[in-house]
């Protein structure tokens, strides 16, 4: 990703929240990022005290005083850019800021289609005159093309990103904003986004892919970086002529729940492509087998991939590191839970 | 539920991986509980190290020799039951804990018609006669009616968990195992199970509540006693004629991405009835509210109740406890996170 988005002229500004461990932020880095984006001021604080220096919390805030502080703090040993999506939301930041409101910088959300939040491009100079009129400093304008995830999702979205960003950077510089950053991106879109009008980009998954990057064919299985190891605890042959069946160990408090309508099930086995997850309970994963195939036995291992990888690293304290299947040490997933 | 499992004739073991706080644990005990029901080994040594002396892993675990020495450890400090549903299972365990086999309880698994683990009926002396010509104490059978989740579903769930405990029990007597424990149970089936044939019920849920019961009628939004404190961040008024949205800053990251098919949405606002949370993404809640009605403020702080409280304590490491309104202090969540 690194070199994709160097060789398009495209800053890459990973998003943290899929891995939330310091040691691959700063892999991230040394691969050439500019910095991190993040989801909230706990994540920022996390890998900010873990030593990387350029955060962009690229969330709508609301912000109190409490919280207020807390960036500020922030901005002591980090450039700090935080959202900003409505005209309230900057003013409320300026103030709890006070003195130091120019210290974090802020850039416009836009919603180029996902429809969750953002404003229009149309309205993004009303919220930067309102921005820097409270004494913030307006960097530029991002949105994230959530509906690029899904088959055929990511050329659309990324045509809907080019427009919204391309009309809200322009009505910036004609409004006098100099220079805007212009950030967009996701997994599924960032390789087919355009330097020409996108500075920077912020894919997350990437990092370690899942199965809905295997089945939208945005990453090949073996290429996948983090699976949970498993172990085989009942067997339920065929009754009544149904296929075989067997539970793995690993259900949803470590796969998480998320399954998208085209998802073929809850999760895939990495060794394994043509068995399917067809049930997720918290502890269970029912994992329907080729019937005729003898099933693994009891007390198998098997790697399970999640769905959605991001919801797995926030369930778990640490991950085995694994270099040509030799144990390397264990990394803490030091952001976990950090949901404020 | 104590009180309606006491005028039944029923022991109450509640399932404590909806809490996973001692705090509550020592409060169910306290209300007439006999033990705990916990998922994992990782479980049980959380509540054993806080001073829980009666545990039952209510899973078919496959031990090693880690593992056994972990049950063993527990061992010394309580009264220690395990789940098996087959008869390899059951060896392993056996090898495993090696000349301690005798000191931890073995339960068999019945597959009641969820049709995840567990053995039929019929299959349960010859899983008990291995387990015990292994060295283990076989003390009864136990079922989880799972599709007992459902509108309409708890009532013939509740048959079929009958008929299915009260002919393994009987098998069991048959084949000379005495006095035999037959547990069963779920939040939506635990109020129409029968002290004729059960002995122990394991329902989790109903210590706290969530949506899902809500939305089955279960309990009513006035008794459920877990909330997420959410803030109002973006307001989105109806484009093209549709409804008026907003964005709260409670995602799948703290809800749990579990939905049924039957549920209404992604959780449930506690106070405004109304509304429905049509789009759930990590650190977003897109909440769909009645047109007409002016939008809650930006900033203004809305309670949340996640479908599955099960996902959302697994998700946070304190809780804030409070009565009559006032704070009473943070209980940790002891026992998140462990998934083995």
């Amino acid at each position: 990703m690194a070199t994709s988005a160097r060789e398009r002229g495209i800053a890459l500004r990973p998003h943290a929240k899929t891995h939330k461990i310091a040691e691959i932020a700063h892999l991230q880095v040394a691969a050439g990022a500019v910095g991190l984006t993040v989801a909230t001021i706990g994540e920022a604080e996390a890998f900010v005290a873990r030593g990387i220096e350029d955060v962009f919390i690229a969330y709508p805030l609301w912000v109190d005083e409490r919280d207020a502080g807390r960036l500020l703090a922030l901005a002591d040993r980090a450039r700090v850019q935080v959202g900003v999506d409505s005209a309230e939301g900057a003013l409320q930041l300026a103030r709890s800021l006070g003195p130091g409101a120019a210290r974090i910088g802020v850039r416009i959300e836009l919603d180029s289609g996902h429809h969750r939040s953002g404003v229009l491009p149309g309205e993004a100079v009303g919220v930067a005159r309102a921005a820097a009129s409270a004494g913030l400093e307006v960097r530029g304008v991002f949105t994230f093309p959530g509906h690029s995830y899904g088959p055929g999702a990511a050329g659309p979205a990324v045509a809907d990103e080019q427009a919204a960003l391309s009309a809200a950077a322009a009505a910036l510089l004609d409004a006098g904003f100099s220079d805007p950053a212009v950030s967009g991106g996701s997994t599924p879109s960032a390789p087919l986004s355009s330097g020409d009008t996108l500075t920077e980009l912020r894919p997350g998954v990437y990092v370690f892919g899942d199965a809905q990057q295997w089945e939208l064919g945005n990453c090949r299985p073996t290429d996948i970086a983090l699976s949970i190891e498993s172990t085989v605890v009942s067997h339920r042959r065929g009754a009544d002529g149904g296929p075989d069946r067997f539970i793995l160990d690993a259900g949803s408090k470590v796969l998480g729940s998320d399954r998208a309508a085209w998802a073929t099930g809850h999760g895939r086995l990495l060794d394994h492509h043509d068995a399917r997850i067809v049930a997720l309970s918290e502890h269970h994963a029912t994992v329907e087998w080729p019937s005729g195939r003898e099933l693994p036995p009891l007390g198998s291992r098997l790697r399970v991939v999640p769905n959605h990888v991001c919801m797995t690293i926030n369930l778990v304290d640490e991950v085995q590191v694994v270099r040509d299947g030799a144990a390397q040490g264990r990394w803490a997933v030091t952001a976990r839970g950090r949901n404020s």
